[in-house]
């Protein structure tokens, strides 16, 4: 089973694609799908579900999982974040690909054991977990962080958690 | 040149073409794009994306416009039609068309001369300005004020206004 995590953002949106074998987690890839600078609102809309919807085709995932969003402390920027987060959902139903959401406490228990871990925490676990020579970027760790929580959620389902 | 307005929710979107014929302003169809009760929320996301798109292939539409969206009091509804914002304004961006955003307050100045204007006001000033014979909808009518917004700004930007 392969799964594209998603971390959702106006300007940088991370994606991570990981392979589930067995009980083995698999890297497969990631990266930033991130708007050039002085594109309107409209027109980062439409990169950010293109990128997505590249990234899906290219590499067949057989589910999404993404990141909730909260109002947290910024409702400006937070609405803009449900924008994107519109056009990232939207492009997994296209695909007609299950579609998980997390918050980002339950990612952090899952990557990290514990719910308040911060950016570099999690950066480090991802590339322990996964076996990485090297860090992802905080954006695509992110990402790769929502795919191993989806993993664990799904194995947990199945009776072999 | 036709204008599409849209007026956007996340359960009820409302759409309304006009035709802008020199400077009258005729009516060309309305309508609330309605997701079922019983949905998952990207389901819906998806339903009202495919909902304005047939909308598009049906009336090719030349321009689109769009109301904006402010927090106001209820930070998680304004979350929910963000994303619903979302995809709409996708569908116009995959569509090509150029897209424009007003306020609330400039599309009840437009329509009723007066930006605290309430709904019922906003139907009946519709409803007389395109010459119908009975009341759209709510959501049906304030999407036509939209569109009635966009052409007459369109049109005071030509130099006729």
């Amino acid at each position: 089973m392969r799964i594209l995590g998603i971390d959702p953002g106006s300007r940088a949106t991370g994606y991570g694609v990981i392979e589930v074998c067995d009980r083995r987690l698999e890297f497969v890839c990631c990266g930033v799908i991130r708007v050039k600078t002085g594109q309107s609102f409209p027109e980062r809309l439409l990169e950010i579900n293109q990128g997505v919807c590249e990234v899906i085709e290219a590499r067949r995932p057989d589910r999404v999982a993404i990141e909730e969003v909260f109002m947290a402390r910024n409702p400006s920027s937070a609405l803009k974040l449900g924008h994107a987060r519109g056009v990232l959902i939207l492009a997994a139903m296209q695909s007609k690909l299950p579609l998980a959401e997390y918050s980002a406490r339950q990612i952090k228990q899952a990557v990290a054991g514990y719910g308040n871990a911060d950016k570099a925490q999690i950066q480090h676990m991802v590339k322990a977990i996964l076996s990485l020579a090297k860090s992802p970027s905080h954006d695509a760790a992110d990402a790769l962080a929502v795919a191993i929580c989806h993993a664990n959620y799904f194995q947990a389902d199945s009776g072999f958690g």
